[in-house]
């Protein structure tokens, strides 16, 4: 991966530029972090042409190492204000890694009010007007359909769908996957800076690119065989996921007293069978037809943990129906219909928005007397509105923020204005610090403490207690900052917490890949420190301090059943997250 | 002013107090921003039960000293997170002055899902269920009748409009004024955070009151005789403000080229005629019948700026038919029509949200599509709509920021959530360093430069310059917390720029009144740079920083005609606003 690509939609002009020396040895999140901080204004305003948008492969994308296909995206995020990493499945970040494309950056803002696709090959980057019939409110699965069929069923696919056209703080960008569904980088808003830059979708070629190239192959295979076996021998990564999806959750995390429901009043519902994992499950294999209850997101997935959902006639509705989207519009909405929340996931994915935060905001607009609890049909219909858009679809599409301050909530669960998912942090208190500090506002996948503190993998750690929390917060953070920049999905965690092995096989493929003889310690503590600094960096120059490393009020006053705790704790104890050890504390 | 009260709404309880010792020597906003910065935590939520709202008469309100009838409402702000004070005329000041309250402050909320009235007379304090019939809705107006019919003609009254009720962030507190008519403590959202109390209205009776007591009466009616003489002999204060309210600006401000105009992409509009405030004095005296062309909002106002609107049957339709609104609605939204302005400012001011932060957002929302440019009955459906409370009037009473996500503009005219009023900063420079760094969110009124760079009060300073304005900006910024400390109307200040006897009339009457010998440094430049570190410092403990004392950044990149200037101000140059000479810097 040598080069790296800028698109200037001011002049409509492409420059290939080499690999800047300082991003070489970088990839995913490391790469789109250090960009966005080196050359984006802290200041500046999302949507503005200041703002610039990259996508990067991983440092291990395109190769044979499993799970690595991960597209990371960055920017300043105009959900969140803070700077942006989301990543996505499909085949985008496999196909930049072979034709070699180590960055693709977007900058500016096109004078005129058209919309463009950038059309990337092995010859050239081009820049068409889009096609009018993919415009003004058309949905992703109509859009890729339109664009395979224009340039070719194998090309890779982002898109920005309806949302992101009209820059709505919760678009995403959709990434076309090798069956040509939709996988998102959902969260922060990125799909709005795409559309604020007039791309309507970018489309790779990679017909006639080669394999990446390798150092050391032998090794590299022997690393990626071990690597491979560590996934596929763990109960949850190997076997747990591929039989129940993600969603396998929400019977676990009910049990646990802390599945956020009603808004954030409970942590615990007595209908969690309506939309549990072993419902999706059963529901898929009774019916047949398209259903598939375990397929992977992009080529080379070991995991597995996507399913396909189809209709009571074995039609396919939605894939990708993940455990927090189920949560959202199940526990926290209130709708017990599993056929309604799939139709709804499908509209979120056909339109472009964030699943985690619309659900979110569903229910704060449930309780905002704005839709009714519970109703599956008005909630289909009001995301439908976002297409449109309606006011009230303009509202929807703005976020769980925007909707707290529409209808007078204090209880609004976001940090740094960003919807706050699917494990209540008042009952599962590590996941509230990885919410309360990350620099990505609140995000579970930034550390996902529940691995310790739910499922007892890499040592289980007390839910219910501050004991322990700081310290596997700070350290998931800084694991997944760097599995981040690998292009590996993020549950390759899940076997690699209680294996050495697997962590060591993991950093033997990097080095491996590009002739390095990293340790442990370099490829993914200190580059996972490294990256979370410069993350901090840029949100300190944007105007975040400590102030905003904190959850909202309402969970410190409002106790959650059934455990009737509260998040208690202590602002000097929530700073300890950041205090690296025998580091310069990051929060100075 | 001895008495303290203290009205829980968690337990429906009064508690009246002495007032606490360090309160002794503060009124209005010195008093509101010591105590919300010693009493709210700064990272509370705005809406939820750990804010504060407290209501302060000025210094020297209730006294007969000329154009101090105004009251201090203060808390932290819904609209901006930050401290906020916003001040209004009416009858609510004089009385609780009269009456020897020094403030009034509501706690908590209730449990129930019940609104109130509070009921403050010479016995005691009650706390009513709010008649159903002023509750869900009903105006402004006609709760100020179905509430002076029930507790007497010549009461005060404070009333959370259907926007305060529904806690939209633009929502206002409208007080009672001695006509009946309304007067708004308009900036903030202060109306959200009555109505999130529960508190639907708060009267008061002063029936039985005496004076307010004065240590040396003598000296007291000498100081108010220069006082009311220098105010009275100004060209702009004594003259042109009873000849052509405010709105005289409408004018000056085009002819000076920074009259933001089309959501601020422009400083001038060649259709001035149709809004200015000689088109609307002449239709006044036209039309006679309720129309007045000078009018104050408070007993003992000398300068009497306010005007009442009357249809063409000589009808009222508003009165305090501001600049600000005008130039909203007006320049900024493309309404040529004065009296679809007029019916706009009514409903505005009967749904209860503040007309400068409405009227931008209306201009925004124009440009986002939400809205046709320039139709003045769609906005006034729009604002309507608020009352409803509909999606559309949820995200209008959201306020400019809210619209600016909701539309994905990157246009958007605010700071720190605030939007910013009728001076383009970009050819009025001193302006902008007031909204930018005012700890109260975009202000004119926090230091109001347009005196010198427009009016040429106090020394003039070219507005399209950068020279001088840090240091006038600090200067009136100063002035401003002082004078807003003492009951009285900014608008004395165009007098006082020039008049150090001026200057000196107010510190005796201060001095008079309480029996002290402060000097004017003391009283007027000490005091005020106390109140400013205060709010700075509730500022910083809610997680402001100097990246938040900046303008949009479209100002930046996007030049204003006619003079056709950017923003110019450096970071470090903005910073020196701040800088107080010979002393610790504020943003330290």
């Amino acid at each position: 991966m040598n080069k790296f690509i800028r698109v200037d939609m001011t002049t409509l002009k492409v420059t290939t530029e080499k690999v800047p020396e300082k991003y070489v040895g970088l990839g995913g999140r490391a790469l789109t972090s250090n960009f966005v901080n080196d050359e984006v204004k802290p200041t500046c305003h999302a949507l503005g042409k200041n703002n610039k948008l990259i996508f990067a492969p991983g440092l291990l994308s395109g190769t044979t190492a499993p799970n690595s296909g991960r597209i990371s995206v960055g920017a300043k995020s105009p959900l969140t204000g803070t700077i942006k990493e989301s990543n996505a499945g499909g085949s985008f970040s496999q196909k930049m890694a072979k034709m070699g494309i180590k960055a693709l950056v977007v900058e500016g803002i096109p004078a005129d009010d058209k919309f463009y696709v950038i059309k990337i090959d092995g010859k050239r980057v081009t820049i068409d007007e889009a096609p009018a019939e993919i415009l003004g409110g058309c949905g992703n699965y109509k859009a890729i359909e339109v664009l395979s069929g224009k340039y070719g069923e194998k090309v890779g696919i982002a898109l920005a769908g309806p949302a992101g056209e009209y820059r709505l703080p919760s678009a995403n960008i959709s990434f076309k996957d090798p069956e040509g569904n939709i996988r998102s980088a959902g969260r922060g808003g990125l799909g709005a800076v795409m559309g604020s830059k007039k791309i309507k979708a970018i489309v790779i070629d990679d017909t006639g690119a080669g394999a990446v190239p390798i150092a050391e192959p032998e090794k590299f295979r022997a690393a990626s065989k071990v690597f491979a076996k560590v996934i596929l021998d763990h109960p949850v990564a190997g076997q747990g996921l591929a039989a129940f999806g993600t969603n396998v959750l929400v019977n676990i995390m009910n049990e646990a007293g802390g599945l956020p429901s009603k808004n954030f009043t409970t942590g615990r519902i007595d209908w969690n069978d309506n939309i549990s994992g072993e419902t999706v499950n059963a529901t898929i294999k009774e019916r047949g037809g398209d259903g598939k209850v375990s397929h992977g997101c992009h080529a080379g997935c070991v995991i597995r943990c996507s399913q396909w959902y189809p209709d009571k006639q074995g039609k396919y509705i939605t894939s990708g129906f993940e455990y927090e989207t189920i949560w959202g519009l199940g526990a926290d909405a209130g709708i017990k219909d599993l056929d309604e929340i799939a139709y709804i996931d499908r509209e979120m994915d056909d339109i472009g928005v964030d699943s985690i935060e619309t659900a979110v905001a569903v229910a704060a607009a449930m309780e905002g007397g704005l839709l009714p609890w519970g109703d599956g049909k008005a909630v289909l219909d009001a995301v439908k509105q976002i297409a449109v858009p309606t006011p009230l679809g303009r509202l929807l599409g703005s976020g769980t923020e925007a909707i707290g301050k529409a209808c007078g909530l204090f209880r609004v669960p976001v940090v740094k204005g960003q919807s706050i998912p699917a494990y209540d942090p008042r009952n599962v208190k590590g996941i509230g610090l990885t919410y309360a500090t990350t620099p990505m506002g609140a995000d579970h996948t930034a550390g996902y403490c529940i691995a310790n503190n739910i499922l007892s993998l890499g040592g289980f750690i007390d839910p219910l207690k501050k004991e322990g929390q700081v310290d596997i917060s700070r350290f998931l953070q800084i694991g997944t900052a760097s599995i981040d920049s690998t292009g590996c999905c993020l549950f390759i965690w899940f076997a690699l917490a209680d294996s050495p092995e697997g962590i060591q096989a993991l950093v033997d493929m990097i080095n491996a890949q590009y002739g390095l003889s990293l340790s442990v310690e370099e490829a993914v503590v200190e580059l996972g420190k490294s990256v979370l600094k410069v993350e901090r960096a840029f949100n300190k120059a944007a105007g975040f301090t400590n102030a905003h490393d904190r959850l909202p009020e309402f969970f410190e006053y409002e106790p959650c059943a059934p455990h009737n705790l509260v998040w208690d704790f202590t602002p000097e104890e929530i700073d300890e997250v950041y205090n690296f050890e025998g580091e310069e504390a990051l929060n100075s």
